[in-house]
């Protein structure tokens, strides 16, 4: 019998390659790894584990990746609702921002993201915010995994003053953070509306030699197009195009509307959609062709957005808006599978970020990254199909279990690092400070 | 200083009535009804409480309303996703009720969904489904808020025989049990395409004389209006207006496909529209036009539906869903504010039931129908605006105490009533029969 750190018996596996479920397995971990997934059975007569755990109620699942988001954003949860995307940004997010934002803020928000993401099964996010050390250092405190992105935007900010300034601040901390194992990264240009032609040809040419994924909004909102075509000619991604943006490391964020030979520009060329539907709906943006681009052939994972416009970093709501709206949008009930929306929850996500040798699927070699939901509650009851169950019925809070790189992070529901059990601390001293600057409008009839 | 029964001391208070979250209040119960909600300091003056709670991390509010489902269908859940309504209805779930549907089913089935929604806040529903007194039964042992639904089809099924048939046997049950003190009862004629002219006239004549609800699906999907107008000339509403069921007793549930005469009909006529979002995206039967109906005037409320076409009993669900998607349906994010998708899950369902003068808002005299949802978890922190976090942020497992007319349903996030505790090995026992009959395809890529 071989020796291993730790095997997992669950009542259903969900490894997502392949697709389907399988009852009565195990997952074998050492040294970080998956070592195995086979039958009960087989495993308890292969393996000699020096940590066994019976999750007879559970489903196991890759970890989720949240493939967009602005970590740090959870401080201004819920500041401004309820009023449309530029009007958001500049009379409230950008004005709080300009204001509050800090090494210390980052942090902090952070971490509070990185507790909340870790208790509803999300063990990689791909975050663009200012500050990104202190985000990166806040993912490393968490024990969570994380693209960071080297946020690149022409307006000063009480991080950078400049294109080029952030762009040097970022490629010089890609460089300090080399070897933090859970840390990749990816170039962060804001949005085609924000980013002038000088530093988005300089992404470009970094993203080429250095092979970084490039993580920026795109085609969000019809007032960006009408702006971007008064401005520069032609819509955005044409732009982008022009630029030498569009291929394989472009992670197009929003990507709400979208022309068919657009779509078929980002099958062509390999492109990355993070769908965020939640935020689409809520700031009224609109809604992505989803059905449209799987059809294409486009890769497409899922995002949370920031708590500002969210105000979830939930992936099992995603999942589930993902899956409901896109049969709407379709006006075909059979578009977006669970599965297929599983899949762009976990595998899809991680493909973006040119991690899916590493993590996204229960495949043995890869990072145990992994997270259980515990099915058994009435909600949860009866189930035909567990697929079904983890997209339509169940909900972050049902996640029992995380490990990320065989680590546990979340151990019957409660948060493993005392730093992040302390979170509330944080978050009610910030409270404190931004509370008189909030738009509390949720409460007019 | 008067005795009374409880006093609940809370970080906030959202009565819904009037709009607004109030700090440092205290809702003051007794003998199943709200007897003042007033300033902590003021209450601790005036009242000696056998019972007091202090739950300073919380919000509360008045209990959530399902404005409509199919309670037993619980037993059913995630049987068939990602079908359209026709099919998953013809080739799915009628056949399975259609072999499984009998007193037992139903009354296991309700206990389930009394569970499911109890832990998430709901403290009435409106239900429609076949053995009516089987469920009538289950919520009495639940202790829950009913109103129950005399169903009326044209086809045979395990419960009746033809229309007349489930009539009598409906207007039976309601005689029967009209001295329940939580249940009420409407008449549920079940779609404009499977019950008759005959029985439509009846049921109209039946609302006016005993001034009852009637609780039908109106308009959901196109091809019903297409299939009404081939058949009878006209489209479903209008058909319903000549047989006098236009009124305002009609709660039309789905409402979906509406011209703009017809929205100005049910708002000229009083009537109130159950809006059910996650149901009509899953089943792709399309958008409801919520922010005119509401500028129109027409009372909406929300419904979760049943649990086979959702695949959860979850009003947050349907309130963070109703508030997004009618943004993105109208392109306007000031659309469905959160205060006004809390009223609609709350008093505006009291409203169409005819039950707001018992229930619905948190105002003296009404009966102590409370839920509390915690938000002292780093998913709802930090907090600048309780409505927007009960709408945006929030989720069922969030709720922690209920109470129906005064008695405690949930404290701290556990069921009270020992057969709701025991509800797992109901489901369980039905999974076993059920699953051959299942479509597992939730997993297909």
């Amino acid at each position: 019998m071989k020796s291993i750190d730790c095997l997992i018996e669950a009542r259903w596996i969900v490894p997502v390659e392949p697709p389907g479920a399988l009852e009565a397995h195990a997952l074998a971990l050492h040294e970080g790894r998956i070592e195995a997934l086979l039958p009960v059975n087989e495993a308890r007569k292969r393996f000699a584990p020096t940590r066994q755990l019976h999750l007879d109620r559970h489903v196991l699942i890759p970890g989720l990746v949240n493939l967009h988001t602005h970590a740090a954003m959870t401080l201004l949860r819920g500041i401004a609702d309820d009023i449309a995307l530029m009007q958001w940004l500049q009379q409230h997010v950008w004005p709080v921002e300009m204001r509050e934002v800090s090494p210390a803020f980052v942090y902090d928000g952070t971490l509070l993201a990185c507790a909340e993401m870790l208790r509803g099964g999300i063990t990689l996010f791909n975050d663009m915010y200012f500050f990104p050390e202190a985000a990166a250092r806040a993912a490393i405190t968490a024990g969570m995994r994380a693209a960071i992105g080297m946020i690149v935007v022409d307006f000063p900010s009480p991080y950078g003053s400049d294109a080029a300034d952030y762009l040097s601040k970022g490629l010089d901390l890609r460089d300090a953070l080399r070897s933090q194992p859970l840390l990749s990264f990816c170039l962060a240009p804001h949005a085609p509306y924000s980013v002038g032609d000088k530093a988005l040809a300089q992404v470009a040419t970094y993203a080429n030699e250095l092979d970084l994924p490039i993580h920026m909004h795109v085609h969000e909102s019809a007032d960006e197009i009408e702006q971007g075509i008064a401005r520069n000619g032609c819509r955005p991604l044409e732009r982008l195009r022009n630029l030498g943006l569009i291929g394989p490391n472009l992670i197009a964020v929003h990507a709400i509307h979208l022309t068919a030979d657009e779509i078929a520009l980002l099958a062509a060329h390999g492109c990355h959609v993070a769908h965020c539907p939640s935020s689409n709906l809520k700031l009224a943006s609109g809604m992505a062709p989803v059905a449209r681009l799987v059809a294409a052939g486009v890769n497409v994972g899922l995002g949370s957005d920031g708590a500002a416009s969210n105000n979830r970093l939930d992936l099992f709501s995603e999942m589930r808006e993902a899956a409901l709206l896109a049969k709407a949008v379709a006006n075909d009930a059979t578009a977006a599978s669970a599965f297929e929306v599983l899949k762009m929850a976990t595998l899809n996500g991680a493909r973006a970020l040119g991690l899916h040798d590493t993590v996204g699927s229960l495949v043995p070699g890869k990072a145990a990254d992994i997270a259980a939901v515990d099915f058994g509650v009435p909600e949860l009851m009866p189930c035909y199909d567990p697929v079904s169950h983890l997209v339509y019925a169940a909900g972050r809070h049902d996640v029992s279990h995380v490990w990320i790189g065989g680590e546990a992070a979340l151990e019957e529901g409660e948060l493993v690092r005392p730093e992040l059990r302390a979170v509330h601390k944080l978050a009610a001293s910030w409270e404190l400070r931004i509370a008189p600057q909030a738009r509390t409008g949720a409460h007019r009839p």
